[in-house]
């Protein structure tokens, strides 16, 4: 609990960052503006807005933005100050050096079960209440937190660190130090159903209308699993269902955030990032670099191509270009989903529009105002 | 589980209702029309359709809506009845009366684990596989469920209820009465990533295309908690992601239904109700009694003022003023949702229109009759 | 953890498939033709990326479906071959030949807690870390995984599998062969609260307005439980709330996806598939054999008719009738819903194909240009 000080020219060098004032001022805590309380703090300050609050603030010392004009008080103060160059990368820095590690005692806990067959690294953490499968290997300087489940077989990779109520299915693999928050479920069977004719679904895509029904269904096992690479973290409440007959794959680096549901047998590349309430239905591919922000969907069997980026609360149903900006329901390209809501806003203007036309047609050739005629032709 | 025998007239008097018949009657549970079995149940028949049951119902008392007529061999029958004002807010005092508390033992359980140094109020009961941190402090008369984890320096007020599963992560503060749902997750991790330069999403923001790509990735770590007021409720499988450097704070009397995601920094006011699959994302500020109705989605960095109401399965990307009621994707003001829905409805005819207009106007000018001019125009 | 090996004609048989080559090759494995590493392993190949891979493939024998060509190298080969009509439902079938059901040891665990007065059927497996609660009741032959919690008085019937994390709640009865998945959360309180007199939500219903503002909140308490019936299933982290007074159920042989939200009171038929993140608000009723695909939302107390099928993210605010096919936001049947987005569509050229209109008409009239005719139409 204790951290340690740092000098302000220590911190400034780790960030690449330069020093105004005095340098050997020592902090212990980075804080809100506003919730400095004395020596030890140091205020991150690197927007206008928390500038704005540093005359008022107890720090002994300050981050600033490169650029930023500081307010009276503060430039002629003896407040010290680091001036970073990227301000959210920085912060990263920053967080980083005051990071406030979880919890976890060494060893394991005469509280937890380990099956007598299971692998466990001489400097894991195990804690009490998890439970660790037969067979199952915990890596180098892994950290298991209470009400873990690790599933028969499953491997866990060196440094992974494995929050409370995580659950692990049988045989699924992860890398070097992925996350996993908590009560992420991954490996978890497939939903897969199938009726012996063609049901509802089926007919319902093929001909627009429900002609078989699902009066028999019949469960298809899953005897895949799950491999996340190096990286990886799945978030707190996410579902990831393991491969038929293969691994489901998450990418060394992707991130995927509380509460996506990713199905059986999806592909995920690298360094992707997977926003809250994402769901990606079965057998689909995304490629390396995807962005899905909040409440996207992907329908089954789609591909989704490097680098694209698909905006909050859209419905994908076809594939998806690479390097490109999708959105809206069914997504298309941004220009267009843009140009679509210009066009609905402008809506109740051209319904006038055309009903001022046809008053003037008819002045001029004596035609039907009303709309009869169009009606004819429905 | 043994319920207590109530007079009509006691549980009239706690309504604020009138009786009719006899108030002597005594009643132990309360229940569907249908499900009655005789003495001692009481039917709730509040609106047309369960008053219709009552004549075939084996209950020996019923309350009933004021100014609903009775069914035949109800009016006159021997049947007491309560009759009611506000049918929804007597239904809140009658379940209450007939409330079916959660089985819990008293004190500590010895097969939980609480940390030495944790601080337990001496009525407090902690089941069985629950886990209590080092230093956190469980209020009076809190109940912490089977497989509960506390994490360490978390603050769990006076009478609150932990569910199964609930997951508080470190530091987090609850004040009294918070009521924690089956699987929820508060205080976890933010998800919080930065490129060392700007990456597909800031370029996509700015330009509309992808520039930059995500080829690196660097983890912004969370150094902040959640802050939970009192009466705050969070639901099942709902998850809370911490502040960066502050807190994420849920206000006094705010209810949080199940499987909702709320990002890090967000600021949530008092009595606001959010349901099911409602995701907000980083940093939003959400006014007091605001309403988010099931699976809205809510941008990063936006305000949505007091009393506002914003329907199902909008997603809002912009500020909204207070006492407003907005809908859509993008979400705009109700009245022009629905305008933009009635439009959709009517397109088809408006293309018949001007096709029909197009021939008249031919007929007059011998001008073209299909859309080439306008095409020359795009 | 060993398989028994099978000869491909037993296999043949089970499926009632026809064979090609030696039928008494045996096989301990159903792998995906890339993944085959010889002796025991058979090649599931029945569509044609999957066939293309049998010539490189050390699989000795595979799966194949009838009608298909075989590549070079494959039809002359040695290469046992089953060959199957549909390949979806013969999947079903052999995967149900190699299962690989998850580790679970007979007996009750010493690890696990089951209340004094709990029944658990002799066969049934209890794992570490279950918690069985008071009164409750466990069926012949199922499976508790570890970190799960059975609440009191809750009835599971035989032959189902509860996986790690699965809450159950107290009264919630089910049926036979039931599989609860990870962290799925079933018997919930529900989101059910009043305001003393009608609130935001109750007026921005009836008039547009929010003119009630929600000071006061009441909780409903709900005293009522679930019951599901004969196999069904409910995903990793889905919840399921309780009745208000009665029960919510979920009919025989329906499937419920990962994190799906199901409401208080709401009813489901039989053999329903409700998809990813589908949420339901509380007393709607959803016939039979309904399809809901993901991220389909639907309001409280509508009805679904049987045999319907709602395309995913639909946003559902009527009664849909049966065996038709909905979508859309707000949903509308499929037909109607095309229209639109192909109205949508063409909407830049129908603005472009007025405003020529506009011109011609004003050469033969001389009137106005631009819209201010409309415009004071407003």
């Amino acid at each position: 609990m204790t951290t340690p000080s740092l000098t302000l020219s220590a911190i400034a060098e780790a960030l690449g960052a330069a020093i105004e004032g005095d340098g050997s001022i020592t902090v212990r805590r980075a804080v809100h503006p506003s919730e400095a309380e004395g020596p030890g703090d140091l205020a991150l300050a690197m927007d206008r807005d928390l500038l704005a609050l540093l005359p008022g603030s107890k720090a002994v010392a300050a981050v600033v933005s490169e650029g930023m004009e500081l307010p009276d008080g503060v430039a002629g103060g003896t407040l010290g100050r680091i001036v970073v160059k990227r301000p959210r990368y920085a912060m990263a820095g920053l967080l980083d050096l005051f990071e406030r590690p979880v919890h976890a005692e060494p060893g394991v806990s005469p509280q937890a079960y380990v099956a007598p067959d299971a692998v466990v690294a001489p400097d894991a953490s195990i804690a009490p209440f998890a439970y660790i499968g037969p067979r199952a290997r915990i890596g180098a300087g892994a950290v298991i937190l209470p009400h873990v489940t690790v599933g028969a077989d499953a491997v866990i990779g060196e440094g992974c660190l494995l929050h409370p109520g995580a659950r692990i299915g049988e045989r699924v693999e992860m890398g070097a130090r992925c996350i996993i928050h908590p009560n992420a479920a991954v490996g978890n069977d497939g939903f897969s159903f199938v009726t012996p004719e063609p049901g509802s679904v089926e007919s319902a895509k093929t001909t627009g209308r429900v002609v078989g029904t699902n009066v028999l269904i019949r469960r298809v096992n899953s005897i895949g699993t799950v491999v996340l690479g190096d990286d990886v973290e799945i978030g707190a409440g996410a579902t990831i269902d393991r491969g038929t007959v293969t691994a489901t794959r998450i990418g060394n680096g992707t991130k995927i955030d509380n509460l996506v549901q990713i199905g059986h047998n999806v592909q995920v590349g690298t360094n992707c990032m997977l926003c809250g309430h994402v769901g990606i239905a079965g057998s689909t591919e995304i490629g390396d670099r995807v962005v899905l922000a909040g409440k996207v969907g992907v329908a089954d069997h789609v591909k989704i191509g490097s680098d694209a980026v698909v905006a909050a609360n859209s419905g994908v149903g076809t594939d998806i270009p690479p390097k490109s900006v999708w959105m809206g329901y069914p997504a298309v390209p941004r220009t267009r989903a843009f140009e679509q809501y210009k066009g609905l806003a402008r809506l109740k203007r051209l319904f006038a529009d055309v009903a001022e036309l046809k008053k003037r047609l008819t002045a001029l050739d004596g035609g039907p105002v009303t709309a009869e005629a169009a009606e004819r032709q429905d």
